[in-house]
């Protein structure tokens, strides 16, 4: 049994942008020579998010941003904004809700996804931001 | 320490059924013969998730069922669809919010879940699906 | 590689209150003297849920708590409420879509959190409680 962790860097524009990390998370268990074992994906930062969906443009680009404008509409008031002075409180609530981390068991060296489930961040920051995701794998 | 891994089976009726998926989780802890340690529970796909909830018959036929419809309601236009041809894109939208995995700690061979919370899957597609949830624990 | 597993108890007034356990988590970690690996944080109770915000006033006292109420509205009709001839059905509904676990990995002894990204209890139930929050260390 051994804890091996990486991080994984991607480049978004934010504004709800979904992002497939599924091929950095197999790399890294792939690296890490591990075979069995949980892979713990965890966003560093407040106003991005994880979680799995097809990775297929209706849903990335329309059908989950639709969703979170009901939750957390970006034109309602948000008292975060008046805190900083920014326009991003939006992203702040939807990020909570989404949530930070991800635990996904690899089993043979590979993540245990469905064959249309990928591994996506969601960027809901309101200008283009550097995201870290840690990538923490428990196995042996 | 060490890492067992097995797959919980379940049939469902989709439209948001609610499954409890507890006892399943607690023999696979016994069978495991481990004693203290994190299950780490993964749904395999993309149209349903996993969360607790305290499974009595209000809240798991009626009331969440209410929030999923506020949150991505069956009749709004989803792009997943015209894509796919099908209708089930608030599956999608609501299995993503709701998110595939879960990390349950065990304590004394036994999951730490309060009283009246139980684990579940809700399923969301629109017919009957067999379903696989990965039931990982690494402990000793 | 080890698991410790500790409890972490906070007094809430629910009704949404957010409480910081950024801080019981850090030191959980230090007194296990572990240097890497994942804490796997679960909250006991189907009335409140965990996750990750920038914790100032704006957020936690005003934005999480619209979007709650957009998601889950206290004043809705809630079949738990007549179940049970209680008032808190939109806090298991919230708890549930909030979620009760959070993993998050940890590197030389302290989480990969954010600098403006603390560890929330969010407890929605309608009276005061007192709180376990099982803080269970997998690392070496």
């Amino acid at each position: 049994m051994m804890v091996k962790t990486e991080q994984i860097q991607v480049k978004t524009r934010g504004h709800g942008e979904v992002i497939d990390i599924t091929d950095a998370v197999k790399q890294a268990i792939r690296r890490a020579k591990l075979t069995v074992g949980t892979a713990t994906l965890f966003h560093v930062g407040s106003t991005a998010g994880l979680t799995t969906v097809e990775y297929e443009p209706g849903l990335v680009r329309h059908d989950l941003a639709a969703a979170f404008e009901r939750i957390a509409p970006r034109q309602a008031v948000y008292q975060h904004e008046q805190t900083w002075h920014d326009d991003n409180g939006h992203a702040h609530v939807r990020a909570s809700l989404l949530g930070a981390s991800l635990a996904v068991p690899f089993v043979d060296g590979a993540p245990t996804l469905g064959t249309w489930q990928q591994i996506v961040l969601i960027d809901f920051d309101t200008r283009n931001r550097s995201r870290t995701i840690v990538c923490q794998l428990i196995g042996e």
